[in-house]
């Protein structure tokens, strides 16, 4: 199983902030950061060259998230126009790590930071493989002819 | 087609509001009501006797939303018990109409009364017709063995 | 109170399906249409020239939402662009209603259609006033000095 | 400042997981389980003794999230009834820990396992301590007479 450890850059992509994210505290209810995640794991995967809606569609494979976390650092606001910057931190092709870091757009300011771990799962939520097209996005070597594994 | 007007009655089930379901206004935010009747219409299915869950899983029938509507009379905040009633109000064995009316439960007071239309589909989107055994559960008179359609 | 019910046209913004808005029919849930809308609408306030956070922040006034309704006609499905039209159907100083129509961006298909009623209300929910340097962007004359109600 | 790191025990809650919360895999989606912790933390305040909301709405001191995380290893899925367990790991009267553990009722399966930390800050965002009488409930002894601080 091939390994890449390298970082490979952040892609960016912004949202705005709705107000259907805010909650009676006036900021961005803590679990809506995950969904921002995925929101730069869909504008990264679009950055390298492919539609994660795709891999699923076409290929039966899954990035289903074995683990997330999240620091917060600063709270978001409604209307804020938040960049959302996600890197791959490795990859194997069981197992994907992301990180990503947000941030207030108008300041610069870092107001989170986080990770995700993805296995590869089949339609059925058992352990796969990543398609072997797919290795190249995630910066893995393609696999010898005579590795039959 | 059979159909059947008559009033089946509310059957109610209690959410208590969640603070991801508050906004920055202090309240919950106004689309957390549609969530609501949904919860209520799984509360409705299980007082008549069926899991809504298995007429997706087992009989591959889905009731998709062709129409919502809600009118918010008073708001609803974060801890507060809400009763929701639920009741048919239409069913035929191509659409099924609801309606609801939103309580908060320590003092009665309607918070909010809305309705649902929803139209039978297959697993690909296409009108189908409410598999025979759940007729009872929506009021509709067993059909004829000479109904040929 | 004056009225305008003149059509101002619509505003467009453009929104990503995300994951998270998806469920387990594969389409958008029904709930999520209303956040869409208010996307739509926080869109037309920076069209007409202000932002509706700084109505809140600023003139402590609330468009409370009264009434919601959607009609759903085809599905919104996982990484699909989706053009959010708002349009201002009715405006007095004290009630505000738009209108929505939701289309798939790839094809032009409309998906939705839908309209939201507002009330206008103060810090502790009481109805109340827009503030007269708003009345332009809802097409509505200035006040005439005379008019001391 | 005194520290509590004695184990308090678990306090469960049971959700039925909505439709809502599904996505397009058929499983509930991963942000999800980060409300299901803030309803456990909001049944673990009423198991001890006090309302969350009062804290916030009376004291005007908000818990305000400083990580969370999860792992996830066995989906959830609709309807499935859900046990939350949330247990007190560390308090200060700077600083909140909670744990939590998710369940599948019908077979105590172990469906994910979390933290979240909380810092505890006055409406302005800015670190407050814990109101004196609040101190009992996260086992922490009653200040001293003579703590200046």
């Amino acid at each position: 199983m091939h390994k890449s450890t390298a970082e490979i850059g952040f892609v960016e992509t912004t949202v705005n902030v709705r107000y259907a994210e805010t909650d009676q505290m006036g900021i961005v209810y803590y679990a809506n950061y995950l969904v921002w995640f995925e929101v730069g794991r869909v504008a990264w995967c679009k950055a390298k060259g492919f539609h994660y809606a795709e891999m699923e569609s076409t290929d039966k494979r899954y990035l289903m998230v074995a683990e997330a976390s999240c620091r917060y650092k600063a709270p978001a606001q409604f209307e804020d126009d938040i960049i959302v910057k996600t890197g791959l931190s490795k990859a194997t092709d069981r197992t994907i790590h992301y990180r990503y870091e947000i941030l207030k757009k108008s300041t610069g300011q870092l107001l989170a930071t986080g990770e995700t771990t993805h296995v590869i799962v089949d339609l059925n939520f058992r352990p796969a493989r990543l398609p072997d097209h797919y290795r190249k996005y995630f910066s893995l070597p393609p696999r010898r002819a005579a590795n039959y594994e």
